[in-house]
């Protein structure tokens, strides 16, 4: 999927639609970059918390990983997450203390295996659909209008925010 | 040109060709998050270092700014930074121990005032061009191709990068 001649290019991708092409091509830039920053970290170093009230990279990339697969049920099965799943996906989705206790200990091939696995699964999704989806409008946070695209771009937005974290965090880790 | 009541919605702006109008969405919720973060920071909050290899929020900001009017240059222009353009735009372009030592003591409203006035001259830009010009591709990073349609991705994706940097900056502030 991620073909690396074309990374810098946001552009048609065979297969899939005008508008989820460019989609992906940003997603497979930011996911190239989310890479390229965790690469090589050890178990301690994904384990690292600056403080009490922060998150580990480890967190956070799980964190990037539950959400790509709620919005996937959200955008492409169109409902709310059941108990089970919410479940499933906890500490990850919300972060905080839970995330801080329970998330520890993991090498870096676990958390890859997950976003790999999510992504592949939201890749194999979008060639079902077309650009009319993408536009679907339904109401979204404070009563506002958002649409499929937007939706998709914040799954990225929201990646890209925390590898902006992740770089932070990784230059002050004391080991 | 940010209509609050579209800002969770990707799609056709009037007077923009559709994937201009649909980067100038992203951008626009992008900026929207990162006003969202820094609104009512005071002097000494942007100043903040959270250590001495670290970025100041107020540095960060002007970072993006700088960012968003080489990319105008590089793009509409399509030349290389002049010598005299990189010495305006230094030392919030590189960042770094000059950026540390002379961006500071500026209330929010300085920063505000840059990064709407260099949005201002990008949007008015787009209104010149359309969705061939976005396409366009150069020899980018690495020796591989790119696009104009990712250099103003990668814009907007650097803001987010250092706006999730500023959400962990703030709260880890201690004045």
């Amino acid at each position: 999927m991620m073909n690396m001649d074309q990374i810098y290019l946001v552009k048609d991708i065979e297969g899939y639609s005008p508008h989820i092409s460019r989609l992906i091509s940003m997603m497979n830039y930011a996911r190239h970059t989310t890479l390229q920053a965790v690469e090589n970290l050890t178990v301690d170093q994904l384990d690292y918390l600056l403080d009490d009230q922060s998150n580990s990279i480890g967190a956070l990339l799980l964190h990037c990983a539950a959400v790509e697969t709620a919005y996937q049920v959200g955008t492409f099965e169109r409902r709310a997450l059941t108990d089970e799943e919410v479940a499933r996906l906890e500490p990850a989705l919300n972060l905080g203390d839970r995330a801080r206790a329970e998330i520890r200990g993991h090498e870096i091939s676990y958390y890859l295996n997950k976003l790999d696995e999510v992504r592949a699964r939201t890749c194999e999704l979008f060639r079902t659909v077309d650009d009319n989806w993408l536009h679907f409008e339904v109401p979204f946070w404070d009563g506002k209008p958002g649409n499929i695209y937007f939706m998709w771009f914040h799954v990225f937005e929201d990646e890209i925010n925390h590898r902006g974290q992740i770089r932070l965090i990784k230059n002050k880790i004391q080991l």
